[in-house]
């Protein structure tokens, strides 16, 4: 059994998600059982690494036997908590907002958008692949209304905060935030960030800390 | 002046983006200088982790002065590279290769995107925000010939790998990887990764493991 309110680090928690991933495609694959080695080989992480991590969360593993596949992916998924369901609405409905809406990986993995919201009035009425875009001055009626856990922050930088403050005034439990900015949320709400332009320039880096002649070599 | 070949960690080059979207908000306000104080109180990093950063690329601040909010910029800049031009694809073009081509701010920071690709024949030929779409089948020829810096792989996880390989073929110097799979590039190639379903797995993480009646004492 998962000890769940054992104090897990981000590192882990970070790694659990692929994990993850690697087990579906073994079940794919029908592949029942593993040991930490064959995990290792496909993963990247050392064996080591991966009964330390598993370990956090009570043991999976039996010792001579390896991981039971089946187990451990309905395991982790408990503990990510993908065995529920997440009610979302997306604010702002611009070219991003959009592209979320439209992929649907999230929805099969019990992730549902259940309405957009824009200030463009152009937008305001519209639907998005089956999503209802709403004013976004009916953000916090519906948010409380229809109990929604997860708030998408798809909105320009000037005005993320304030959407942040009205999405966890109305209630979200989590808000997963696209915009170039850093948000504050209190202390009970959760807090993901992508940062697209930070990874692209961290991209940068890497491309420029490359020396030179080894791309030379290769040409 | 940077120290560009040391060997910086990965944590600091992922918090340099970060300085610099702030160092940019500062710019705006015509502030001209800051002490790593203030840099700290407006971030959120300790003074002295500030100053440890920045530390890695030599030293920017002066005793008793601060940094130079220009100064510190243009060097954070230089550092990532983006006082350069990059010339990049997007192989895939649904609808998050679709959102990325559409999202104007790369191509303001210098992000410039060529050209998309698509293996599905009612998209090549259409051009995208005026990006023109080809056939997957002539991305080799295409890199090689624009000397495209940066490919980003926006297709399903079944192809990605295969992509990747080609685009590293053809001598691109650095991968953005949105496919929901890990790839493996050469080590001449930076590869930079955007994990969508990690992030909201991570999220819902988060929001179970903040303990229940902190949401309710909040109702």
């Amino acid at each position: 059994m998962a000890k769940k309110n054992a104090k897990i680090s981000n590192a882990v928690i970070k790694r659990l998600p692929r994990y993850r991933r690697y087990l579906i495609e073994l079940r794919k694959k029908g592949i029942e059982k593993i040991s930490s080695k064959e995990f290792s080989e496909l993963i990247g992480y050392t064996a080591s690494q991966i009964r330390q991590d598993l370990n956090n969360f009570g043991g999976f593993g039996q010792q001579g036997y390896g991981y039971s596949v089946e187990g451990l992916y309905r395991e982790i998924s408990a503990i990510l908590g993908l065995d529920k369901e997440y009610k979302m609405v997306i604010v702002g409905a611009g070219n991003l907002g959009q592209a979320i809406a439209k992929y649907t990986k999230f929805h099969k993995q019990g992730f549902k958008i259940c309405a957009a919201f824009d200030i463009n009035p152009k937008l305001v009425g519209n639907q998005l692949e089956g999503i209802q875009i709403y004013d976004q001055e009916e953000l916090v009626e519906y948010v409380e209304e229809e109990e929604i856990d997860i708030g998408i922050i798809c909105v320009n930088q000037e005005s993320a905060q304030e959407v942040a403050d009205k999405l966890c005034f109305a209630g979200v439990r989590g808000i997963w935030n696209f915009a170039i900015t850093d948000i504050e949320v209190p202390s009970h709400v959760a807090l993901e960030i992508v940062q697209l332009s930070d990874s692209l320039h961290a991209l940068a880096y890497h491309m420029n800390a490359i020396p030179k002649n080894v791309h030379n070599a290769h040409k």
